[in-house]
């Protein structure tokens, strides 16, 4: 028995727990919770979108004499009803109508991501993601240890051409977050969007559609969910992380009824319901309406800071190093001179108290090690001049 | 393309949600919901010990303007600090100091059983549970595909001298609840506590101990928990549901820092961390030692309501009926003749307006078809007698 190493002395742990790791960049980054550092390594929304007083006001409701039972009881694994009615409501169009029956609500898109995982994964199943993608949907998957398939991308996202049926052969799903992805920032095109669908109906794979940041669209010009091409073949998340407040861990899932029958035993399993008290919270506070006129006001924040961040690039960065101009989110990619490696870049950085995420952990093969993600959120337009100076510097140094 | 089986045709399902089964029971209660059923079924606590007034109080304090970005904002995985710190002074003891850095807050001690699932079993593991034993467990563990092997028990709970090395060889876990066990209402004495500590000492098995009835325990005298005999060889899993409300969905585990550490990643991948909001009402709640006076008031309800039924069984059930005496929590454990089958005996109280949980689904691998649940919880002492007097009709005409 080995005293200093209980893991293995007494805690035998599964195949997919020994895979586990903890990851160097996360314990970079640690320093950067520190107030003196400029941090465009985050992933928060700005707190100054949180309309604090509708939840305030909404959660005194909910927990009135009358209400208060409710709200604190057990409850539906599928979700409280009426915000399923919303969410069905919200995801409807003319053409493809979304039944309450396909919604479940979930603690987070993470734990979709989780759900997906356990009902449609087994250990070296084939997953196809985008290059880079969404590194906590490669956390959540991993545990059912699919082998990994990186579908091309380009400047628009990913490329349709790409999924020959070699590629797709197989495969269980395809996961994609079609706007204002994490980590590019890319949204995809309407053509792509109606080609992917396409493909999906005709059975080369099932279709996750992850989006998060759709209503985070700058000029207020959605595109069509890939959902309302091939209801039958897709699975929506959604979240209120973004236009509500990701603190109450709020998130839902639009699947076909015969695969949301299993993905409901699965959460049960998982944590018998999403907590009653924070459901109705947040259906108390969107059910008039109240998104339309919030979410304008979080999208011309992103806005500005967003142009505060191209502004700065334009002006500071030297030649060879590129980046896109998103339409919307919370994030931009940048890709240095292809000798400059981000996590050498990332330490320098830190030295000089400014922050950002390497490329190399979004992606879920093989990466390019000159990539890095900036966040704009939640940093003010004068800091974020201040801090891509810095970060400027360091790579002007280095060219 | 099979259009009528969509589940089949567009969503290759993983083997472990290939397996998951509607389970017919859960279908026959879903009509104890009605209003004119008196239902011994529900795992519900009673609605008239949730603190609803302190628990507003505490959503107001938590969502003034000065605090409400902190319980908005994404969190740690591990859990609000404060809390955590609560919860390690509350479990440590003059021989076994509890460290923060042991406990992790969890969406519900559900969730606590799904990541010990993820980290610990793979398909085929070895994992000991009760016979019979908590079936939210089972639905738990099952996603991670494990062999169950039943541990002999008797009317104190699991029976230590049938731990043998045979029994115990390679096991991954073994799963108790040790005070008032969710179905039998059973409670391990102290020197089967003792005995169990010191075989997971020896190795023979990492023991998790499972305790959500602990403080409901009508005497008020609690027994030691497992974990202060064993600390680098138990985790112990505790709730809010049954003292303060279970629609908050907050539960917490204590595990050696090893394990602890493999647990947080898998809860990182499983929904990031338990909401902010309810985590932070949930402190402000207990911090002063709120727990002290209302644990009390708690179990005189659940002590008065126990007794009313074991006067009612008592009054009304035939020779042959037997039933245990509860020392504490929410259910009893009733064996019929044993040629009285509990599942055709609920379908027959169903349509008497009175329902009940059949033993069968407790039973991980094979089961005593005579056997079955009460819950007292939440039902009033007329109720209650009336309930019970319709059931020993039905069972009296079955003797």
């Amino acid at each position: 028995m080995n005293q200093r190493d209980p893991s293995i002395a007494h805690w035998p742990l599964s195949e997919r727990a020994r895979k586990l790791t903890s990851s160097a960049i996360r314990e970079i980054l640690k320093v950067t919770e520190q107030p003196n550092v400029i941090s465009f390594a985050g992933g928060l929304p700005s707190p100054a979108t949180f309309p604090t007083e509708r939840i305030a006001a909404a959660a005194a409701h909910v927990l009135t004499p009358e209400n208060a039972t409710a709200s604190l009881q057990y409850s539906a694994t599928e979700g409280y009803m009426p915000l399923r009615e919303w969410v069905a409501a919200r995801y409807s169009t003319a053409g493809t109508p979304i039944r309450t029956t396909q919604v479940l609500i979930t603690t987070g898109s993470q734990q979709a991501l989780d759900l997906l995982g356990k009902t449609l994964i087994d250990p070296g199943s084939k997953v196809l993601v985008e290059t880079p993608t969404y590194l906590g949907a490669l956390q959540s998957f991993s545990l059912y240890e699919p082998d990994y398939v990186q579908v091309p991308t380009d400047e628009q996202g990913l490329i349709p051409e790409a999924l020959t049926p070699e590629l797709t052969a197989g495969a269980r799903l395809l996961y994609a977050q079609p706007n204002f992805q994490n980590p590019t920032g890319r949204r995809l095109p309407l053509a792509r969007r109606e080609a992917l669908a396409a493909l999906a109906r005709e059975g080369a794979f099932p279709l996750i559609e992850d989006d998060p940041y759709g209503a985070l669209d700058y000029r207020g010009t959605p595109l069509p969910t890939m959902l309302s091409f091939a209801p039958e073949h897709v699975v929506h998340l959604g979240t209120f992380s973004k236009v509500l407040a990701p603190g109450l861990r709020l998130g839902y899932l639009i699947a076909p009824e015969a695969l949301h029958f299993k993905l409901v035993q699965a959460k049960q399993a998982t944590d018998l319901h999403t907590p009653s008290l924070t459901q109705r919270i947040a259906y108390e506070v969107v059910k008039d309406g109240f998104l339309d006129e919030h979410i304008p006001t979080v999208r011309a924040l992103y806005r500005d800071q967003c142009e505060a961040m191209l502004a700065a690039l334009e002006h500071h960065m030297p030649e060879g190093v590129e980046w896109n101009r998103p339409e919307g989110g919370m994030f931009l990619w940048v890709t240095l001179p292809a000798h400059i490696n981000s996590v050498e870049l990332l330490q320098a950085a830190i030295a000089q108290n400014v922050a950002f995420v390497p490329g190399a952990p979004f992606y879920a093969n093989d990466g390019q090690t000159n990539t890095l993600r900036l966040s704009f959120a939640t940093v003010p337009p004068a800091k974020i001049d201040e801090g891509i100076g810095r970060l400027a510097a360091l790579i002007r140094a280095r060219c």
